[in-house]
């Protein structure tokens, strides 16, 4: 098969993950497989036995975004190509026939609980909810493919509504999570690539390893963005991999590396860090086209350009 | 029983979160109590259920760590009073009699897998892994506690130390994980109290809420830290809740909330964000007594007070 | 005489720093004595000869303003208690009865002549200027009470408008000069005091003294200010005198050393700097009120400390 | 007379201006003409008149150095080539035969008395000192060239030593100022041209003009040269010359407009100010060749440009 049409996803099956990965347009066609793990998911994409990966980067549901980061952060240079936002939603699935006031187990993973203990409690005061590894697991030993937690099958899980699709359930209840507003961030993960053209609605996400420790390290890079009018949109700190007391920072940054201010910003990071990773520039997920502030667009870069060249002589 | 001798952590026993919980000294003599999810364990503490909580906050193995640092954004506030430090080492547990070369089929966490699969493959290159909800479930699955992943029972569970005394396990291989150096970080979160005194190496934890998302906020924000003296040891952006749009940030500085440096630091960014939430001042588990910039001791605070109280006259 | 009733100013008499120290209203009544160097107008009050001196600081006519601030910075400290700002317009002052078309030989202080010499060319091009040491004395030697420059007498001086009353001349012709917006700034310094209250519009001058010379020593001052919302209206760098090597900076801010943000600021610059000397807080004579930045009022200030005493318990 | 060979001077002759003229080397051979006034000297470059011009520009005995940089600041751009730094020496001159104990009518300028006050009140208690527009035209008085302010000849003039040579004066003592380090600070200027070569020891001046006047527009101004580890040596505001509200910087940075960091630093301040004038970059007189920060040499700069183009694709 050619790799080129094979992608990887944080399985298992049916999680907000694999519905994540079915919105990316680059990927309509293409063979979407689950991996166990992040590291998993990752590791064949720079194998080459996948052409690119869906992974949780923000407010994950199931699997840890700080494993997402990490792997990004350290081993062989990825590419984010693209990003995808999808809301939350959790859904309470049975097998078809099933009726709502019958429930009296349910099975689901431990975020999804803590999210729908209000309406469980409210709805189904008497139903217990046994947890698992991940909320396609639920759906997937309610549909009676796989032992629930204890071994046995239970009257409904709480899944993401792919699931129900998947397994064949019918949807008792929907949107019944108490974050009604949560939405989680995937991105494209593939190895190292050219950047596709700016759209004038681009994010850049870059890790910055500082150079040493000392008051000040972050405001030196943050002065960097600021000084070209550059605007964050995400930071953290994370843990270099040697024990805790080194530091980088993933960053996300409105613009596009083609952008002047972006690429200028970058160039000056470079400088002042240690080493600085670049993950990609890709278009924003929300559309937004935030304004270019006076005197940081490519034409004022231009002219400043040109202003220099001719003092120069 | 007395509230004040309950103490919530995040769940199930025998986890890596346990043996950190029983090694925070203020706990010595606690009765320590499993919470499935960390939304629970957190909301025990609000309710007045248990006197605190022990939560992962930085590198956890198992459970999100941007739960935690959601639960402690928002809601009731609550106060951080200690932290620790717990290495995380990965055990090849197995019942007593068992011997390395017979196992083949092996039970964990999917983090557990990712960090041990290269040990797995160089010494059992014929062992399965297969995957469940914690590394707690994993050891109680092969004492023959509960029943395992597909309802039966496996050779061997990789899973924290503390999992092998709980459950009567044999370690046949300790520190099999890839990340020898791996660090998790796990804070004890009370209701509200006043701090503790200033010992020389604290850690303060804070968050601060933006006024409005505009380039250069944050390095307002670090400039109120830097203008002091005071430095940060973690930040990290999170979406306040309402969609992606709007941030605060999660910050950690050097420094007790008692020193003046810090003090007149979160003075200045009560006057600059929308809101900031105090999280705590406590002893840095590492220990560490970081130099205390020229300029900026309490005499150095004290004495600019004096100089500018004899200016106004 | 009572010395609080002596004034001194940076003579000759009738020059335009005379002009000014005639507008201060704290000295309506006094004795204005003048003095021949900026070194001795300070001297006179550092020594108690007088109650106070009246000082040009910027844009001065005659006399260096540079000497001024040099006196300033350096010798026992003294207090800025008052500002006055005077248009500087150029007057051609001739005896009783000299018609215009007669002016033949004019005689001024150098800066006076580059200012007017653009009208005297085009109204009297067959004129010859003369130079010499002051305004002042040029009207003098046209009223005959001194020689001129080369011992002889003149048909006309530019000066000061108070020239002309002061030695009975007639003004030919008023505001002559090129840069007709051109204003001087003059200061009243007396010995060391409590400031006055502060007003709403107000101007705090000081000096600060920088640790080592860094790259980043200026912007590290200027944080103090930023960090605590307070805008610059001047800034010069000086040699602290001994040799060009060593700089001070001395700053003119907007509000008063009573106000909370601008009292928070110096305290930071006496952290950071080797030393600073508070030169005053005083009314702004152009009656500016500037709006106080979110954050920055003294409300701001005290709800802060409020806050944080609350939170150390 | 080619004008290739003629540059003006801030006269009368025999100044420390003149002084400081013949120090240049690329002034050697050519004729030095006196102007009476800043502008004049100015002027003549600007209008062609003269090559260059050599004006004073920080801690000026006669002449204003506000005057200075107020005319390079406004009307048709120039550029600064050369500085010189010349130690402030008083001289006390006589006619040949004059004993010192003889003398007790002394002329100078008012700054030179200041300076030497102390010394003469303590070997010549019952001297006199009157006061002149120039130390030169002291010297020429004292020589019988011109007459004194008085209109009669003088026993001694304290001068720069240059005067006792063009006037065939003795001295009778020799660095009788105060301030014994006191250096003034010169500069050649020219009608715009290339700069000349780095040389690892330059510096650059510029004037920056504020978009508009807000809180904190210092502070980005200063951002610029700190993202790119560029050190000032001297900054002053000016207003711009509509009245006292709208300000300029004139500022010295350490480096030429060659060096990357300078220049990109220089298209930072372009790109946020309403306009940016440079002044010229040309060799430190004082020789230092300050240490250039890690990530800011030249090649650094060159290497971040070759990533960034790499990563752009």
């Amino acid at each position: 098969m050619d790799m080129t049409d094979r992608y990887a996803y944080l399985g298992p099956e049916a999680t907000f993950t694999e519905a994540a990965a079915l919105r990316f347009p680059a990927l309509a066609g293409a063979t979407l497989e689950p991996f166990p793990t992040v590291h998993a998911v990752i590791n064949a994409v720079r194998t080459g036995e996948v052409a690119g990966a869906v992974v949780p980067v923000e407010n994950s549901v199931e699997g840890s975004v700080n494993a997402t980061l990490d792997e990004l952060i350290r081993g062989e240079p990825l590419a984010i190509t693209a990003e995808v936002l999808l809301p939350v939603t959790f859904t309470l699935l049975a097998r078809p026939g099933t009726d709502l006031a019958d429930v009296r187990r349910i099975v689901t993973h431990p975020v999804a609980e803590a999210q729908c203990r209000a309406w469980v409690s409210a709805k189904l005061p008497d139903a217990i909810i046994a947890l698992g590894p991940s909320t396609a697991a639920a759906a997937a030993s309610v549909a009676g493919r796989t032992p629930g937690p204890d071994g046995t099958v239970y009257d409904a899980a709480i899944s993401a509504p792919l699931a129900g699709e998947r397994y064949g359930l019918t949807a008792l209840a929907v949107d019944i999570g108490e974050d009604s507003d949560a939405i989680t961030r995937f991105v494209l993960a593939t190895r190292p690539t050219k950047p596709g053209r700016p759209t004038g609605s681009d994010k850049t996400t870059l890790v910055a390893f500082i150079r040493d420790d000392h008051p000040g390290a972050l405001l030196e890079i943050l002065e960097q963005f600021a000084a070209r009018g550059v605007n964050l949109t995400r930071i953290e700190s994370r843990p270099t991999g040697n024990g805790m007391g080194r530091y980088c920072f993933a960053i996300d940054v409105e613009g596009h590396v083609a952008d002047a201010r972006v690429g200028e910003a970058m160039m000056g990071l470079r400088r002042v860090c240690a080493t600085v990773r670049f993950l990609g520039s890709y278009p924003r997920a929300d559309g937004v086209r935030p304004p270019v502030l006076p005197g940081t667009s490519n034409a004022d870069f231009a002219d400043a350009a040109t202003w220099l060249d001719q003092l120069r002589g």
